[in-house]
């Protein structure tokens, strides 16, 4: 893994294997990708943390089961804690149902072992 | 408006139209959604505040015009800043595309005069 | 309008426009999609009625705006109450957000005059 | 699985495994959420038959395959016949595409064995 | 797999399990759908190479594991490369986020071996 | 506007308002969004014209009001035909139901005067 792209796995938690992958096949794309991901990551008005835990949210929201378990994975790397991501996760199932908590949950469980 | 919904909607920064007509309609229904309501947006592990970003962002990811307009009001009566919700808005963007990041943009734009 | 678009409306509730424009532009696609609008919607082991119902309720977790208002005024067409309409909302509430209900809610709202 | 729960699962079908853990990780949300689930899914305007019928179909349309399984689940242990799903699920079909037909279809064919 | 269906795969690309289902099971929904499908991904226009392709980014907008695997390998019994499905995933980043992007990829990499 | 933005807006034809606003309020994340937008958009294994009814299809199976109405608005910029669009539309109309299809074609309606 190149230093750029370590650089952005410490800071956001985890690189996509998609990104990855286009450091080979499309390095300009790659590059972007990752200094976009960095900046969009990295602390700000509001803290990664917190930003991930909107990730995994979101995530569970759009039913996305790829996404969710990345986001989560990414969340916990950072320290964020089993409570906030289920806490947080009640505002999908208020904004986007029942089933998206499940989407959530589900990824937190099986991430976290519970 | 009745004590329960007046307290909830200081906690919660604004209390959607149809919790109020539930109050007439169906006072059962709007007594356990309302407590379920107060229950998730008050402060926890994560600040109502945070909840209410997550909420912005969850609603702009689903392209939900209502949604993001009366979340990103409910999040500015709690003091979010404008700020805060653009940058948490660009995970939207990530998660969900340019244009879900538009739906929360335009939102925020119209509440706050941008 | 032809003969099969005046039956299918008597059937269903009411044609999309866009079936109307197919009549014109291409009559075959106009031809298949009518006649199998009027095979799912018409009487089966569930009512029109209940189907109508069903389509309200998935137009407004899909939160399209356009689709809920044209499957409400179909259901209404067909003498389904704004109670039932009400009701079967909630489903949509718990499966996809209090934000669905309130796309489904606004669209009987204004078509019945609540 | 204390007396509350117990009448809920018969009223509607089938009890969300999250709803369970509620029941010790916050007794207070799992009270309101099932007393609003009982509310919503018994007979009213409409049966509890017919709801969970609509569930299936709003769980294909959203593409979660958690959500239809579980609902074709409750909607076949409340007596719901593979017929009336298959054929609800054609609203689906309609309003959200062919493959949202595919996921429910995929759901009630490995529950009850076509 | 009767003539209809046989003709309908050498155009599309694949025909899916459900179209064959209901052939025995409605055969006049099956009719219409048929010639449906045929119409609408036929040469015209646009190549019917061009529509699968749209269908793959339409399905990985959309999050759908089954339409996309389909839609990939039916795009791919039409001549369409890796390159280009994946060259067009890339409007599917831009319009549905990043993890949308992967849905279409993740199926494309497991059709072609990459 | 500055050169990089037009040279984007001749090659994708329309820039997307919220890339002219971060120009000020946060030219680094501009900078890459306008490089990586230049490079998806672009001709390569599939023509730009090709990418931007992809992008309409897509769009209109989220029904994205706004997204559906910029990338026709692009699409009809860069040559692409009332036509061609309708046809393509047809697919988001098997892949994501009759009002997918229908929030596409009232925006290239709208567009096109039709």
């Amino acid at each position: 893994m190149d230093a750029q792209l370590k650089e952005l796995e410490e800071n956001i938690g985890k690189v996509p294997l998609i990104v990855k992958k286009w450091a080979t096949e499309d390095p300009k794309l790659k590059e972007w990708i990752t200094e976009m991901d960095k900046h969009v990551w990295s602390d700000g008005k509001l803290s990664s943390q917190t930003k991930k835990i909107i990730a995994v949210c979101v995530a569970a929201a759009l039913r996305d089961r790829h996404a969710v378990r990345a986001q989560a994975a990414g969340a916990s790397n950072l320290g964020v804690s089993f409570d906030e991501m289920e806490e947080a996760l009640r505002v999908s199932f208020l904004l986007a149902g029942m089933p998206a908590y499940v989407y959530g949950r589900t990824a937190i469980d099986d991430l976290m072992k519970k």
